[in-house]
């Protein structure tokens, strides 16, 4: 274990869902320190007034969010929204650990990037999925990491050990459910609770959800041939969770028992992700809170399709529960440092 | 309008969900009248001890469920567990109109009975979905009807308009999510409130749903030619409703503005089948409560696949609200008569 | 019945919960045709738009609502914020019915209107709550009516029957919890679909709600003295539904049977309010959609107390229910027409 | 810190949500390691199948729970249904910590536990909250703890220091919405999802819970005379959480600032129990899955009453973070070891 050494950490967003997630793991781990909130909106004001939940910093005031402004951690968190890191970033000294929870430095191609976001590409950074392949040994010691985003997350973790063992075909269909808080926490009127509760909806439909070319990247490169993806979110009554439904097309000759033996290959050393007993399927109830996922295959020899389910918590591993993970590689702490492995259920 | 006629109902399976729809849509129906509840497991007890919010009913008794116990109806309504209606129904007079709920007579192919359901084929009645070409007329005077199941509505719905136009391959990935009334009244533990609150999971994954051949037998029809459904369920933190995401391959030269066409052209004149304004998704908040569906369609051409999402509520249009529909059809009354067309939202 | 007689019925606020629900029950209303809709915000846009679920409304085009475009009508319904109904409402010709939503014309005592609201008192309408002795027939044929607040219902058709029979002492503590319609659907932070499910939380804690002089008023009038009314509102994760817990200090005497005898005296009659049977108890989900509450009562022999428990949909029996069977009373329609009586459940 | 030494623990009733809730604390516990988990009914399966969210203990085999079967732990955890344990415990060896999450050893009078569980009385244990004055002391070393029911909890916290401080009559009107949890995980009908969801209902009303006796207790220690409780609990649609709305009527004289000078002296040094900043209000969100207590005060000077609302999670502090922080009191380690203290929000 870390013995006595504590790193201090700076969070920016930390007014916001995934910023006030990354407080809350930091209030339980033994080796990183919570020094310094900021968020330029509420500046100023007591971080309990905005996030009533983190009761042992409810006295910390919030500071602003420029790059000066975060000088001195040992690491710095970006919880921002998309675009608005890679400014900062760059200003920020080379030895200190900066984690970005936005998308700015996760795709490879400048190219994508400009295509969904609509502005230049700020580079690309160690991508925070330690459960690739050799992605890892990327993270261990790493000063700059992109922690992925929570839709990407499940996804790639759904199909890519199938694609890698070339049983399916490079065509994915995933149809994932996520609760609100992907969403974040602006108040828009389809967000409301009296719209939420009680109804499903869909958003993002047809393939232009931005998270798309994120997953084309991940599973292309687990498939090492062009993968095309079918990507289609839903919002579902609950705050947290992500559970993905992720098929493609059997290549012939594959069976369940090499379905399950791929992915149990794939997992079987993975403190995070946990391949379900046969016959059992993963909720997001299982997860909720932790830094945890959970995986499921079927064969459907009818409809000739492998179909896998994964559920996460789209705050949790889906994002700052990485990125806490991929801050322990980083530091040469072990891996699960801090980090919860059970779900808060029911 | 019918005048003075009004006809006698009798509800089989009045103290579970559908059958309780059923009782419900019923007392605001100006022609139909609940003259009789049923269920063999509380005969002798009040509907109001069971179904609290069938407050104007609750003083009638529950009545046995044999089949001499349901002579004398107009209309007897049976929303039964799969496999019990079949010889209930077999000695029912003629000349009662005969509506079934459960799965019993969906089936054309005695041998895919045989296959999901395990029992010899009971036969097969005219399928209740009007909205299907040359349906409505078949079922206009019927006297046996077989109401179709909760999904398969809404992936026929989906697919039925681009599969009849040659817009997509004959290969369906659906993945629907429903609220938990779908499951039924009875007492599971993976039911219970604690457990699905907050939490989506799966089940039946791999092509093992029985609503499969259903939806199989639909599109097939609706294409001329076989038609393969990887189809997965999934449980949300809801009551009621039903949103399903379906996608299949386009077929080459086929854009959005043709997809969008073909479901103009088929729903243009269906009083309860409402394509939404471009821009616009289903919620299945806006068809709670009503005998209403919701659809929505999109072109991926990156991912080269046709989106359609549809919504219901699961036990009105997908069950109840479809009897009713089929009803007023089989007695010569205008389609829509007492059934609600704006779900009960937020 | 009304035969062929129809009024045309204009909507303001009709593009939030309480005007959105005097639209769906319009829409099954056989002799009130909505013919309008309004909202300044939102002139000029489609209500499909705002509405989803409002389908067959989905064209009308959303008008400004000063009063000159209010003109025409024969029912003219405000469904606005507090405060802005007066103003409006004191141009429109006496011969129109003008149901106003809001707390406006409410209070009898120009005092309270000033402490609790801060303005001027636009004057006292007809309280719109039937089942308050001799308040049925102040409603027939009437032109101006003050539909009660959501909470004021609740807590009056709980203790009303009490305090009248002299059962308690005019001290009453009343909690209830509502769902978050009631809050109407501005976009305020702490009213995101992710801060209230999962979530119950309180405000207007310490008799700082607007809607306890309303209680005050109703309760004392019933008593024929004073009643005070300790009351809390608290915030549950579902979208609609009020539950009313209400208690008071029993007078020397009083029992079981006593209360009970009140109640059912109380509400024999009344074809919308239902005192369960005994061993029962309310719940929202039976009243969802529904123009109906549930009661119950109880008396506590060891703390001596007697504590009544009321079910209501906020928005339906709440507000816009009432202000349609105030209509039906003011036009001299049966007073249940085109109201659900059955509880959209499960 | 506690060093190096650890404890076993083993844990009846794993398969239940208090049980569950022990094992998911455990899991973050430095010093306290499960070694074992029981459950009659489930002897011989894995822990997995039934609680899938303990993913690190999922191929633990449940054991029986007989006293022979729970011989050899350090620490013993009964979470039973009432009336179960004291026959197990008085059984198990005297240095054993044995920690009962049930009813039976929480009443100091075996006349009301007769009244209340129609059994005989089977002893007081020192009883499980450390708040109360003087209670830290008595469970410091103690072997036989009792931990209170969750309702008891948080309505003795509420009211405790007022009437400690004689700012009210000894009169309270407690109502507490709670979820569902609280109610086990027996499949019963009403507890079913379908049934819970976008529902509030009220059960043991009139002063029927058994609970009740036990706040009478604690509320009339904290008075120094007898005290009435009026209790009503409810059940909201979530899983986990507390709110209870507590109010009694003030003394003469007694203002806000006098109110609120009495919580922050009796919470001032609790690790647990948060007095909020002034205008800030409750949620069960911010203590979901934390043995934290939020607390709030207003005084309501119309209707001459003391309101205090109080939010827990019913199966963390209101059941096993309590037995895990009496555990650490027992055993001499600091309180607050291996204890979330903040709430997994949104």
């Amino acid at each position: 274990m870390s013995g006595t050494q504590t790193w201090t950490v700076g969070v920016t967003g930390a007014t916001g869902y995934a910023g006030g997630e990354v407080c809350r793991l930091l209030a339980g781990h033994p080796s990183l320190r919570l020094a310094g909130v900021h968020a330029n909106s509420s500046a100023g004001r007591r971080l309990g007034e905005l996030q009533p939940h983190l009761l042992p910093y409810a006295d910390l005031e919030v500071q602003p969010s420029a790059a000066e402004d975060l000088a001195g951690y040992d690491v710095v968190v970006l919880a921002l929204p998309h675009g608005e890191s890679a400014a900062i970033a760059a200003q920020l000294p080379d030895d200190t650990l900066v984690i970005d929870c936005g998308a700015d430095h996760r795709l490879n191609d400048p190219a994508a990037w400009a295509r969904w976001y609509g502005s230049e590409h700020a580079g690309t950074w160690p991508y925070g999925l330690p459960e690739l392949p050799g992605q890892r040994e990327r993270l261990t010691g790493a000063r700059r990491i992109a922690v992925p985003g929570c839709y990407p997350t499940s996804v790639t973790l759904a199909m890519a050990p199938a694609l890698a063992a070339g049983l399916v075909e490079p065509e994915v269909v995933a149809v994932a459910a996520s609760g609100t808080s992907g969403a974040g926490k602006s108040a828009k009127p389809h967000l409301l609770g009296s719209e939420v509760m009680g109804s499903v909806s869909t958003y993002g439909v047809g393939g232009v959800h931005r998270h798309t070319p994120e997953m084309v990247q991940n599973l292309s490169q687990a498939a090492g041939e062009p993968v095309g993806v079918s990507f289609t979110p839903m919002l579902v009554p609950m705050s947290r969770g992500i559970l993905a439904t992720c098929s493609a097309r059997l290549r012939p000759g594959v069976d369940a028992a090499a379905a399950r033996a791929a992915y149990e290959k794939a997992y079987a050393d993975e403190p995070f992700v946990h391949l379900l007993p046969e016959g059992q399927w993963p909720t997001t109830a299982q997860v909720l809170g932790a830094n945890t996922v959970a995986v499921q295959v079927a064969v459907d020899p009818d409809a000739g399709r492998l179909v896998v389910v994964v559920t996460e918590d789209n705050l949790t591993k889906g994002t700052a529960g990485a990125a806490i993970q991929c801050a322990n590689l980083a530091l040469g702490l072990p891996e699960t440092t801090g980090l919860p492995l059970v779900g808060v259920a029911p």
